[in-house]
């Protein structure tokens, strides 16, 4: 069995995950003795590969090939990184995880949530997240996160606003479905709140005696 | 639903899979109005990068990660070029498909078959061979062969002779759990024999009369 604790942070690209990813990091670090920040893919080679290819807005890929590479990727993040992290007894926030999945290819795709959930089953292995952190954020509301940071957009940023709308409801439902393990935050609320609502929502999980491993 | 008709040849490299394919098709060619070759990745430009990529002897890539690629590049060659091939009629030559995952990463890699074929099954969706004709040659055979080839064997070909012995352990079962659909044909018989014996195995495929689709 692992020892680690894993903490994941979901939400819409512009929901601010990144930003939340970084400061958790600060504060964790200084409540536990080894705290890593992990972001798909993970600085690992195989993943990183498999990543460039499946964003490449040249590349024709159906939504099962997609599906099936990101879970890929996942797998060799699992098996290089996170499950040794996880062994070692470190607390490892990780940007996006299975949940993405289930929202963008799951329902995002229209591929069914419950077959990316078996395909990522056969990716991860029985690792999965201690605590989901999903910050809140309506499609609209991400968009314009996205354009102010005026990149250029992937081949799944491309995407229409059906497309986002299908992935904000998915997050919703899994939520629902499992309200102990995913927690939602108000993404529009300044940082410093949504960090200090991120703290409140895994505070129980740093406290040794009340861990459930 | 599909119209056409698919064939699949499975074995053990070295087994002489794309010499029986070549002949086989241009044998059919003469009984069939649209006859196709096809070989994963086939020529479909996402799976050709997959694979590359699966094939790197450099890259660390873990049996689930492998698995799920194979599956991935699978997808696409389905979805771009086999199911519009079925779909307008066409008897397709196939060499190797999700057998080749069963027995090599379910069995070979010891990611059980079941698993393997439940991702393969989200791969190609309805899509299933009407006929799979198995090589056989005993996996000493089969080196042997590839050594007279004198390529330089790619991540997988470098494996040891357990992998290989798992493999040709497991197209034998699967053979036997469905023999109507698998037909085992003797690999070290001449070429001409094993063309004859694979014509044999899939002309009642051949005749529009005796088709079950």
């Amino acid at each position: 069995m692992t020892r680690g604790t894993l903490i994941t942070i979901e939400g819409l690209d512009g929901a601010g995950k990144s930003t939340l990813a970084d400061a958790l990091v600060r504060e964790l670090a200084a409540r536990a003795s080894h705290v890593e920040l992990l972001r798909e893919p993970g600085g690992v080679e195989a993943s990183e590969r498999i990543r460039a290819l499946v964003k490449d807005p040249a590349l024709a890929i159906s939504p099962r090939t997609e599906a099936l590479l990101y879970a890929a990727a996942r797998a060799q993040l699992v098996q290089e990184r996170l499950e040794p992290l996880l062994r070692e007894g470190a607390v490892v926030v990780l940007d996006r995880f299975v949940d993405s999945s289930l929202a963008y290819q799951g329902a995002g795709r229209s591929l069914g949530i419950e077959e990316v959930r078996a395909i990522n089953r056969f990716a991860t292995g029985h690792i999965a997240p201690d605590r989901t952190l999903l910050l809140r954020i309506s499609p609209a509301g991400g968009r314009m996160r996205l354009h102010e940071r005026a990149e250029e957009p992937d081949r799944l940023e491309r995407e229409g606003e059906d497309f986002f709308a299908a992935i904000a409801a998915a997050y919703e439902d899994l939520a629902r479905a499992e309200p102990q393990r995913i927690r939602v935050i108000d993404a529009t609320l300044p940082p410093e709140q949504v960090l200090r609502d991120a703290l409140a929502a895994v505070e129980d999980l740093l406290v040794p005696s009340a861990r459930s491993h």
